[in-house]
């Protein structure tokens, strides 16, 4: 059961709706009943993918979620470059790299890092820090530590990178995704809802529940994906926790 | 000129004596006046090369230098790990990593990281991270930075991926190369003299020159190698500042 209060949803997508290529079960239908009752954004810090990328694998999965529902990390970060008009360097995939293809010239006043993968090579992360060096700030994509790999292992996310590269050049990163507030306020807004309105559905306590919380909405937290029971020891409180997003509705 | 309480030296490598392939001029007649005067131990983080590599670059660069003159962090690190009877996952350069041969079974109880260049990949750094997440405990045989590498340029150093391991497996690393004072005092025992009677010598105002004022030693930092006029904001406060170890005997 949603709280009464609650006027819309935002969604974190991986290790909720699905892990690695695995649907959760009961995801597709649990998607089906959110939104028919609210407005629904789904976000995601994932930047592996572009957002196209991110719907059309959310649709071969199954998931009724069109483009205009769906706001990445990559697609704010974006929206910050242009604000900026200013270039950057990026650590990226080379999928994501392509899409912000018209943004790599010089000078590249920002180092944009976000989920690389095989691109966090010493040499592409040496490369970046070189960047910093000469004065360009970092701005984190997303701050994750880790996922749940399609293996079923958790591996190292763009977080740590981020860390690496704050520690060699000494400067601390700009977060764009999850958790900063600015990401959540957006994606209210993009609803036309305040904060106190949505509530926030994810499987990662600090990236999804924390942030959350702290730019003002209520947050649920699933045990699918990342969760880990130690999760509930750091004194992060979730509105509510349940088994999976398909649980949400076994007591409405 | 030295401090007249100066009974033993204890001198940093990369930066001080060399950097790349390059000799700092006056360097190998420096180390020979120093080894006239006092007994000397060469400190290095550098775990790209073992002991026996280290001292033949030195000594084809002209050094006299010997092999019972010099400690490396991975002389250090293979002491503690004999001490604890202990295996481990090596993050090194591929001649480091077999400098460590018969400790790589199972199980292993700690993550050994230092310098790895190329080693660095995305999969590496995970794998690294798994074996730390299934509860061994990370070891850092340095935690630097940055280097100043062949090109004249910066590049990121092996603390930068420590502090990677360290963010996505949430715990802090044990280091066991410089600035620990376990390093330091145990150069000073090796030529049987206290802390407060050595003086170290070093272009690195982290770990060098506060590392070794932490462990009760005076300190000389020399502008050669990675040092910086920064450096000299930090609040940390040489002895003595010096343009190169050649600049140490020139009022003397």
């Amino acid at each position: 059961m949603l709280p009464s209060s609650t006027k819309a949803i935002l969604c974190d997508i991986g290790g909720v709706l699905y892990v690695g290529d695995s649907v959760i079960d009961g995801a597709v239908a649990a998607v089906k009943r959110l939104k028919q009752n609210y407005p629904v954004r789904f976000l995601t810090n994932t930047t592996q993918k572009t957002s196209s990328q991110v719907v059309k694998k959310l649709q071969e999965l199954g998931f009724d979620i069109s483009a205009d529902e769906l706001i990445t990390a990559l697609d704010v970060t974006k929206m910050f470059l242009q604000k900026e008009q200013s270039y950057a360097r990026f650590l990226l995939t080379d999928d994501a790299v392509e899409f912000f293809d018209d943004m790599k010239q010089f000078p590249q006043k920002y180092v944009v890092v976000g989920d690389a993968q095989e691109n966090f090579t010493y040499a592409n992360l040496n490369a970046a820090f070189r960047v910093l060096n000469d004065g360009a700030k970092l701005l984190a994509v997303a701050q994750n530590r880790y996922f749940k790999d399609s293996d079923g292992k958790l591996s190292m996310d763009a977080g740590c990178f981020v860390k690496a590269l704050e520690y060699a050049s000494s400067q601390e990163a700009m977060l764009i995704g999850k958790p900063s507030s600015a990401f959540y306020h957006l994606a209210c807004e993009d609803m036309g809802m305040k904060p106190s309105e949505c509530v926030m559905i994810g499987d990662d306590i600090e990236g999804d529940i924390d942030g959350a919380q702290k730019a003002g909405l209520e947050a649920i937290l699933v045990k699918t994906g990342k969760f880990s029971p130690k999760d509930l020891e750091l004194g992060i409180t979730p509105q509510r926790v349940v088994d999976s997003i398909a649980s949400l509705f076994l007591v409405k």
